[in-house]
């Protein structure tokens, strides 16, 4: 199989994008990395012992986070994201990996690799992370932000399927984001998608409410991108605001002061358990070939795990899977 | 003025509701509060000494947490919580305070007290807790799921009145809750109300982000109920799983356990600090009178907030002034 990194997305790219395909070409001998990107730029991190599953694939742009998404991708025919997303398209890789601008591969993934036969919005689905560390697949997550009945259902297969062929889960439990659990709750959308959701060849647990989304309540959570935002962002400031106010109640003191000290390697603990950074790159499903939306923070170790993430869902054939069932062939 | 209280409203009814009718009766002698429900009830709870400026309407019926809101107030019409509302239609009470069932009091509001003239969508308009203690004033939160761009805009010039004239701020920056803080972002709804925002005559500081709420990013906030919902929900379950996951955390060891024994007074004043119940009542806004919800939960002291709440909002001529702003006249 064929893995192609997108070698000048993200905060610490090229450096952490190059490491981390070092680090995947080392560990997983029968995958070919290919790096895309600036040759010049990419060459210093990649040092003399280069894998011989590891290739560079020359690009001489480079799609910023400043650019805006549509125009990027339609100008900048040669960045290093673009041409990744032809090497899909043509069928000359499997899945592609960037840590760039996120409206900007999502525009690549429907203008440039193509979406799936049958699906009208592929959705983005990152890992929400629970307190029971197993953590919810959330779609969609920004990809578009209305959404109709229909998207939904379609969002809620994926999902399902993602989580049974990547992270096998048996019967993935998926739940409708929604103000309230009976079924006749919601908005005008939500009340019209909950039935649809009943009809798929899915484990439908049905509606779930955003308090009671940490402590893990489904596997995979169907919601549009707006609704979406808002849950992901509360959950993040409420647990920034909070840490914020514990530091400085704990340091009012010099008895407290020493108390927080102690508890200092639990508060960190916890805060890592609540940062979706940690929860490996998103897939943006519904497209004809995987692509992984890795954080643009991104580390080495956060993009060798994309990758290994990729390779199960090659492996697992994630992307036919979701085709028999959207298309019934 | 006058001020009907639902005496048999919430889960401490009657009791919390009789004394708080007390209390704010003793405190306010220019006041008569009409306390609305069963009599033999209530009786036991009002004692001896009953001030002057407190009477009691008998009403034989209740409406219960689970009855059906619009079934429940069509066929109820000797319920407390309608024969308070009808006393608000009837003008011979100012405003009315129920912590009885909300859907049930807001369909009171739309079928017996009625909206203002020009108001196509009351709203509910409860405080969110921010780290600065001043509170964010969020509408709609619950009472419409779903809203039009023009919705948004009555929103923003009703929760701008109100905290003018109730809480006192001069200028009380607007905010339209959103994914992203640039203009264009958003879904259909926000795209389209945030040019109708700019034109009133309010301080519209432009789109605000979810994860900045919780540091009271602005005075108002308007969204549509649903994703009111959302966040409201996320940053309560945030905050829960996290004060669970911090207890769990910090009696792991008896190290940990004395640390956080010291720490105990603080993680309590935190706690209290982003517990919205003990924000007040909140205003149902667009009815051509002032209802007041109190929470479910509501003690004693929060309903005599409440009264004290609508008394300043009766004083200021709240209901004037934004059907003044409303109609033009």
């Amino acid at each position: 199989m064929r893995i192609v990194i997108d070698a000048m997305g993200g905060d610490n790219a090229p450096a952490a994008n190059v490491e981390g395909a070092l680090l995947a070409a080392k560990e997983w001998k029968d995958t070919e990395i290919v790096l895309v990107g600036d040759e010049t730029a990419i060459a210093p991190y990649l040092g003399n012992e280069r894998p011989g599953n590891l290739t560079v694939q020359h690009a001489s742009e480079v799609i910023t986070s400043d650019d805006e998404p549509v125009r990027a991708v339609r100008r900048k025919k040669d960045a290093s994201m673009v041409v990744a997303g032809r090497m899909l398209r043509e069928g000359s890789a499997d899945a592609m990996i960037s840590a760039g601008n996120t409206g900007a591969l999502m525009t690549t993934g429907l203008l440039v690799v193509g979406r799936m036969h049958g699906i009208e919005r592929p959705a983005l689905a990152p890992m929400i992370p629970t307190i029971d560390d197993k953590g919810m697949l959330a779609l969609d997550l920004g990809a578009n932000m209305d959404a109709k009945p229909e998207h939904l259902a379609q969002y809620a297969l994926m999902g399902s399927i993602y989580r049974q062929k990547v992270q096998g889960i048996e019967r993935p439990r998926v739940g409708l984001l929604n103000v309230g659990t009976e079924p006749g709750k919601g908005n005008e959308l939500t009340k019209v998608a909950y039935p649809l959701l009943e009809k798929l060849p899915i484990h439908f647990i049905g509606n779930v409410e955003a308090r009671d989304i940490l402590t893990g309540t489904c596997d995979v959570l169907v919601c549009d991108g707006f609704a979406g935002n808002i849950l992901l962002k509360s959950v993040e400031g409420a647990a920034g605001a909070i840490f914020a106010l514990l530091k400085e109640q704990f340091s009012s003191s010099l008895k407290t002061k020493l108390a927080a000290a102690m508890l200092m390697p639990e508060l960190r603990s916890l805060k890592g358990k609540l940062d979706y950074k940690e929860h490996g790159g998103a897939p943006l499903l519904g497209l004809s070939r995987l692509v992984v939306k890795s954080h643009g923070s991104a580390d080495a170790n956060a993009i060798k795990n994309a990758v290994r993430q990729a390779r199960i869902a090659i492996e697992n054939q994630l992307v036919e899977s979701i085709s028999k069932e959207i298309t019934g062939k």
